[in-house]
């Protein structure tokens, strides 16, 4: 393992998600929620930088991962439907005053592991309804926003359960390291020219207009539908007044809106999904109208069922991306217990909420309009896994020719 | 040094405050604003003790106190009248929604030293606009409030300058549990008594209705009118919905509300002032008409300016307040810089704002009448000691009658 300074990492870190995941504008307030008190750190750096770069003010909601379980053990059963609203509310406000919103944090993936899932459902649909404005405007992109995960200890020890806690930490580091390329000499410059190259791709595939994309590896066969006016977005996203920024930090997909009834076969994921501080493991899906009609796992079952039960929708996918299996991230070899990263291993689809910016003219709709043109509205919008070095694509176009885009995980183009 | 068991003690410690200090209700909600991250471990046996008694919810609201030094180094200079009003905007909820409120953590004494006076005036002004309708429910005892100072790494080393930081933590955390009585065998029932007593004594002072006090000590001599209707607290608070509880843990004091204007002659501060992370020390007030006309201060003199510049009622009196000498607080010998602590080792008197309770229909009066009748409303309510072995203090009964109240710092009634 190479040998790194910590805070000198913590600050390229900090200066990549200022200049180029939110491209903070001068003047600019920055929300940040940071998933756990140890974020601090790197938080105090995005701090630094964000002043540094002009911005008049950053405030910081801290959350405090062990409370959640602290409630689990000891809250009244009778009392999970209740939600600090005023969590939701700052950062409502945030969105709505256009602050750049920083949410950053790898939290526990275990954390909820043998608690009641009933409850952690109640308190999750709690926050759903909460959340749900926030979503909103993130899926319009109404304001830069950014999710990162930097290493945290509970996070290192799951993933590298063998080790002592501080080698986790340390390998965790690494990984997170190469991930986002924070061992290039400039990594500013070297995610400006990439995510460049990302939307190049998405371009050309939006241009293309697939009427139906087509998947199959062990496990997959697969038809998906695409909206007419479908939109693929990869690389820089923008926000609803024009500024350039990226929502995701690494990101190496290229990804788009399915048409919510349109999907029909089967699916096999490739990695286990997180889901509220629970792993479900090797599970699959079987798809009928667009909506999921059987569901088995081989290990959380019961965590996927409640998450297909939290709203009508949440048995609808919300989203389809693309990402080559030689990615940085694949290379890795890693399971990272951790959405952000492992759905930038490999092509995946989304349960739940679809994003407005997927469609053309998706930002303005009424919801009624959105659905009735095949987007999906849910309190969830969950990443699962299901590429691989076995997986091919076709998109099928609209006269008819059915048109190779991936073979064995690869693009066929180049 | 007594050996003790730290998690044994803040365990102790957050019973206190749910039963004692906050007196929870059945069901009710618990907000917490807590001023350092290192408050976790305490703030966690709160939560605990919080659901156990049948709180709805819970909710921290972490403030990190490096980030106040991050800002003050980086950002830019005419940024420092912003404020995250979604700070504010939570307690006010809380408050409003009749939820009980807890303020913890000892913050470092030093914390602003050495930045620009300038900077953290505006910042403090910008504060005070947006926590006025919290002081102003704090005032009337809306509902159930708290400030306790558990012990912070930052805060211990000023305190304990010679020693290592451990063994001043450690120090401190020693003079903690004995100004709280967490070294007695049942905290909770001793507070329940001593507050009784303190009360007791309260009502007593209140039945007088003393036109004047008299202080006499060396460098300091004071006559300071009370209105009529003035009402002394000690011991227990009470919610305006009749709830008992007690804001301030530890708490040896007795105090009611000056006359705005009636205050004359000189004082000398017994203990420094620590405001807004500077200190002030060895400062003299001369008051006329309630108002301060000049001042000095070996130290910190720039501080003490700006606080009394604050607006225009900084520089009238908000509070008087009794306090043996011979308190356990006193007997430790020990400057807390921390004015929960200080305050309750001797006499003190607060510039600014006044508690509307310490006047009979003061909750409900208009501002403007509240003026009238004697009552200071500020954007600043500061604590300072004067008291000392060395102060007499009289009261002007209405029939003339001049009695003694402490001789030598002691009460001369038993």
């Amino acid at each position: 393992m190479n040998e790194y300074n910590l805070e000198v990492v913590q600050e390229k870190y900090a200066r990549l998600i200022c200049e180029v995941g939110l491209n903070l504008q001068p003047g600019q307030k920055l929300f940040i929620w940071a998933a756990q008190l140890e974020m601090a750190p790197i938080v105090r750096q995005v701090m630094k930088i964000a002043y540094q770069m002009g911005s008049k003010l950053v405030s910081v909601l801290y959350h405090d991962e062990v409370a959640t379980q602290t409630r689990l053990e000891h809250a009244p059963r009778d009392s999970f439907d209740e939600y600090a609203s005023w969590k939701t509310d700052a950062r409502l406000k945030a969105m709505n005053d256009g602050d750049a919103v920083l949410l950053i944090g790898g939290p526990d993936p275990n954390l909820l592991q043998g608690y009641d899932p009933a409850l952690i459902e109640k308190a999750a649909r709690a926050y759903g309804r909460y959340v749900k404005p926030i979503r909103d405007l993130i899926s319009k992109n109404a304001t830069q926003w950014l999710l990162v995960c930097p290493p945290a200890a509970s996070w290192a020890v799951r993933v590298f359960p063998e080790d002592s806690p501080e080698l986790a930490e340390r390998k965790l580091w690494e990984a997170v390291i190469k991930a986002c390329r924070l061992d290039q000499p400039d990594p500013c410059a070297f995610w400006k020219s990439y995510l460049d190259q990302l939307e190049v791709r998405s371009t050309q595939l939006t241009r293309r207009q697939y009427q139906t994309l087509k998947f199959t590896a062990p496990g997959t066969d697969l038809e998906l539908g695409l909206p007419p006016g479908h939109v693929w977005i990869g690389g820089w996203d923008y926000t609803a007044g024009g500024i350039k920024f990226c929502g995701n930090l690494p990101t190496e997909e290229i990804f788009t809106m399915p048409h919510r009834e349109q999907v029909n076969g089967t699916v096999r994921a490739t990695r286990p999904l997180s889901y509220h501080g629970g792993l479900i493991e090797e599970f699959e899906l079987e798809f009928k109208e667009g909506r999921v009609e059987n569901f088995s796992a081989r290990m959380g079952e019961e965590i996927l069922r409640s998450m297909l039960e939290t709203d009508d929708n949440a048995r609808f996918l919300g989203e389809v991306a693309l990402v080559p299996h030689n990615s940085p991230i694949s290379g890795l070899g890693l399971v990272f217990l951790n959405t952000l990263y492992d759905e930038n291993a490999s092509n995946h689809l989304a349960l739940g909420n679809a994003y407005r910016v997927n469609l053309e003219g998706g930002p303005e709709m009424e919801e009624d309009t959105f659905a009735v043109v095949g987007g999906n509205t849910s309190l969830i919008h969950e990443d699962f896994m299901f590429g691989s070095e076995e997986m091919d694509v076709d998109g099928l176009l609209p006269d008819g020719t059915l048109e190779p885009l991936m073979r064995n995980g690869e693009w066929v183009w180049d």
